[in-house]
């Protein structure tokens, strides 16, 4: 996309949109342009500043559609995730702070709503939307308001369990809620399960529906039949439906009106069905067939690739990580994960892989295209994959069950109640532990060390480099000890030749990286290496600090606590996690238990929601980027 | 049912039944009369051992049937919450010892893998049995074994959306698991939900079903039809039935094959339907009509009265719990809520009240019956439940959400991203807090303070008593503070006059019960009382012991931790749950992170799965019943 055709036109019409207001005093003749202008904008954008890609550029048309027929921000809008939203923030204000995207101090990668009115509520882990949006619904129905409430939600998100379950609600409870389904056959990977390969079925009926649909329409203009009257014509109309289409509809099986599947990429149709459909009583679905990444071939032809790009060159559509390195790098631990993974998959058949709709990002893949009957990729349904995970264990099997921190929190009774009871051998590989980064405050895996902490029977352990998470992995796969979780941060290590042998490890057994006197530091997972760095600093700067990696949460390395509280000196802790409940509150339970008396400061994540920033940026934010743990060490030491 | 009839009959069946193998030798004609016998048995048993009652009485001719066509325990029968599984533990070789239900030591109200071979998954929250029983079935598959896999799943936890992850999984991964749908229309309380109302549709057409049904089995008998002919078969079927009937099959749009529904109570046609079904490729669902109750005129007429009703007398019906108590007594803490939450919503518009399927069990049921509209049971979907108290909160109301502590595990990422992110006024009952005693390690809500503590922008608290109980609950229904957890146990306090005026709180502050020097004992929750009496104990035998009643667990009371710090002696912190991270671990944590050194004893719930037993008992076991914590005050001390 080379500007020059652009620079002899006529001013965009983007840039005269500073709110929906603004968009809605154009004509709708003039909104296929709109659309093409903000494609070429999120090109731009995103090729210099990485972001979610595909997904906006699927969305682009419903999104100046809703903006156009709703009344935004008194209407509002639940978005589903928000990697869609990109369109939705150009429109609401937000263009000019565009580039700023998902940095430090700038815009939220997802809808925020302490960003902007127009986001009405977090959008960050999936299938939410149909819930919150009911609740805003019903809300606005008891306070005698008139608004309406729409959720967008693409056609993963919808097959998680919560979506279910607002479904199911939202079709008994009084309401005028509008589900719009933005169905683009994709999650992040490729979609699974059955309710999607039924979304593709009723998109074979577009006929069909159609004549529905108009039916539909001229019956509600003309106010000629009841609501009773409009579900006899339903049922007449589904009857024959499945007879023409041999296809029956799942939601209104469950009482929702449905309507579609149309073009998602119509946008003039688009707003011609909202405001069909706006002011109809009771919960609606509106299915639109989207493309995701449309307008950018490369991101059609592979939208998984494109999912979240990074830097590209937008008129060749050659992307940065697409460049050999030009020096031997560390892989990034998700490819140490995968990579041992298939080694120990090899050697003991009993080992299976899940993942809850993450193939690549967990590199999952891996094993997956070697063994593609023993991975299971379950879709958006993280208490499933877990649950699931436990009757396989039940039955002898070893499964890796591989989940980003913060999602894994979706799978939280799951552990307790499904796997740890039992003791099954299930082994939780914790990907995205810790500061994620860019994605911000949702996705950030804080908790996840003291949510696990407080469960009986489960080992709760993080490796400090690639070779540790090799032994940890290892171990977990003999099956000998239970619930095993194992946790790592997004991104590479410091290893370079990580491919090292593998060694069981004794359960609840640190190491001693270093002895000192005067002040004992004790660190678990990958922050370590920064840690040895600080004390190797705080050495130089005098302090005789020892430094143990602890490996192990749960059971917590007793040993080592009775060495580090004979020495007498101040202890300092350091995780990439909560400070409350995690490895510093398990050093101070122990400690006070046992008759201890050390002060103990705890360094990590603290006690409230991190913003979005480079790893490092956030580091340092936190407290816990070297510098900051040689501060600690000095000023614990006085 | 008087035993007169009985003593001059030959001897019962059921006396011979000592393992399924010994169900198998009988003739298939003599199940009624087994039916017969296991009612006859649990009519008499639960009278005088109270327990779950109901469930169990309709299913038990699906029970004998299971047992009768499959071979347990090689083929895996997978009950899910397992109210419904008296019937099979009396097959199973537990007759002798179900006196002991319930009780320590005993058998356990739910099936339990620790307990018989049998049991082959926990079983004690709703909706996991499919996701569990799919696991072993792939994990079968994967090692080449026969076995069958069969999940039996009420109606009312089949809309729970990890059922529904399950179902849209299994329908996806080649399997061939049965699962059983046992369809009373009823959870503990009525059903609510579009799935449900659809089940009941369904049930309309019993005719063309059972046409179906004979088409199908005749085809496959015939081995006539190839799977891809079947589809084309079933294609059509739908569409006849749906002109018929006016119905569709929602689990044929996902892809899973759909039998019934039959009279669950006819045991011979179940048995005919189960041996037809039983070998077929593929996942398949067989739909049973059952009466919650059935066999027992009284559960019949009023199920949800009868779910778990204490004890009775088997000739009249009377429950022990209908006679009228001889003196006035503290009412339960759900009372206190219920009636305090009508109190507060008839003062204040915004409030809203929200239960998962417990109207009942919370108590929810009083303001239910005042206010019908502003009370939303969304049924077995917690996560729903607090996402949908997130979108309510979000327009202004003020959502007071009644849930059991372990089955809140379920919401627990919903109430970090969609509750506490942006600080939403979201009222947490956390009902069944602590040990919960009959019901066991699965229901004992003891994680609670440890999951929500690390969780920013919470406030997190537990009354004493039930005036202090009124007082939280005022104060959280300003909303004024965002996120406000109140948790409190099953059952009674002390007070008689409950009905107190109620004020507001002020956040975070705890309040000193008694002053003293030698050990102090910070205490939070309705242990209070326990723990009053305690250090009075103490007090009596020499040991000058100060008590602090925290009320707050977060924010914690800074002030008290000083003075206590100040005093420089031993403390000992007493809750009603988890020692790893709860109060306990508070502050050990701020102790040692402001340079103090007590010595801290933590009592509470260990680290490990508590079992059933009275409260009393489990109280004594887990070691913070009032002597154990005079004996810990006296040993801290010295």
């Amino acid at each position: 996309m080379t500007k020059t055709a652009n620079e002899v036109k006529a001013p965009r019409l983007l840039d005269s949109i500073n709110s929906p207001a603004d968009l809605r005093k154009l004509p709708v003749t003039d909104l296929p342009q709109v659309c093409r202008e903000i494609r070429e904008f999120l090109i731009e954008a995103c090729s210099g500043n990485p972001g979610h890609f595909a997904s906006s550029m699927g969305a682009v048309e419903l999104t100046v559609a809703l903006h156009y027929v709703f009344d935004t921000p008194h209407d509002r809008l639940v978005w589903d995730v928000g990697h869609q939203a990109y369109g939705h923030k150009l429109l609401t204000g937000r263009r000019d702070r565009f580039s700023t995207n998902r940095t430090l101090g700038g815009l939220s990668g997802f809808p925020n709503p302490d960003e902007s009115e127009y986001d009405t509520f977090t959008a960050g882990h999936a299938s939410n939307s149909i819930s919150a949006a009911l609740g805003m619904a019903v809300a606005t129905r008891l306070a005698d308001e008139k608004r309406n409430v729409v959720a967008i939600i693409g056609d993963a998100s919808v097959s998680g369990g919560l979506a279910f379950e607002g479904i199911n609600n939202a079709a008994n409870t009084p309401n005028n809620l509008l589900i719009v389904l933005n169905d683009n056959d994709m999650s992040i990977d490729r979609n699974v399960g059955s309710l999607n390969s039924y979304l593709a079925h009723l998109t074979t009926s577009p006929g069909y529906n159609r004549w529905r649909y108009r039916l539909y329409k001229g019956l509600h203009k003309l106010h000629l039949v009841s609501e009773r009257g409009r579900g006899a014509i339903m049922r007449f109309n589904n009857s024959l439906k499945s007879l023409i289409v041999r296809e029956q509809n799942i939601f209104e099986g469950l009482n929702i009106r449905y309507f579609g599947p149309f073009d998602g990429h119509d946008v003039i149709k688009i707003v011609r069905v909202l405001t069909d459909i706006r002011d109809m009583d009771g919960p609606r679905i509106l299915h639109l067939r989207t493309i995701k990444g449309k307008g950018y071939a490369p991101a059609e032809a592979d939208p998984a690739k494109w999912h979240a790009p990074g830097k590209f060159d937008p008129s060749t559509g050659r992307r940065a990580c697409d460049k050999p390195a030009s020096a031997p790098h560390p892989p990034k631990f998700q490819d140490v994960f995968g990579e041992t993974l298939l080694e120990l998959a090899k050697a003991n058949p009993k080992i299976v892989g899940i993942t809850a709709a993450m193939p690549s990002g967990t590199s999952m893949s891996i094993m997956q295209a070697a063994m593609p009957d023993r991975v299971f990729d379950v879709g958006i349904s993280e208490g499933h994959a877990v649950t699931f995970a436990g009757g396989l264990a039940k039955e002898g099997m070893i499964p890796f069950t591989a989940i980003y921190s913060s999602f894994l929190q979706r799978g939280y009774d799951h552990i307790i109640h499904d796997v740890a009871i039992q003791r099954l051998p299930v082994v939780f590989c914790i990907d995205r532990a810790g500061l994620v980064g860019e994605d911000g405050m949702t996705h950030h895996g804080a908790l996840d060390m003291a949510y696990l902490r407080s469960i009986p029977n489960i080992i709760v352990s993080a490796p400090a480099d690639e070779a540790a998470m090799r032994d940890l992995m290892y171990t977990a796969s003999l099956g000998k000890h239970g619930p095993f979780a194992i946790r790592y941060p997004r991104g590479g290590g410091r290893m370079i030749d990580w491919r090292t042998p593998m060694n069981e490890v004794e359960i609840g057994k640190g190491r001693r990286l270093r002895d000192g006197n005067q002040v004992a530091v004790l660190s678990i997972g990958t922050v370590g290496p920064d840690v040895a760095d600080a004390v190797a600093k705080a050495v130089a700067e005098g302090v005789d600090a020892a430094h143990y990696d602890m490996v192990f949460l749960k059971p917590i390395d007793e040993n080592i606590l009775q060495e580090v509280a004979a020495k007498g000196c101040p202890i300092v802790t350091v995780e990439d996690g909560s400070v409350n409940g995690g490895l510093g509150g398990a050093v101070a339970e122990w400690m006070t238990a046992n008759g201890h008396s050390p002060r103990i400061t705890r360094l990590g994540i603290p006690d409230k929601f991190v913003t979005q920033g480079t790893p490092a940026q956030l580091r340092h934010l936190c407290g816990f980027d070297t510098d900051a743990i040689v501060k600690a060490i000095l000023n614990a030491k006085e």
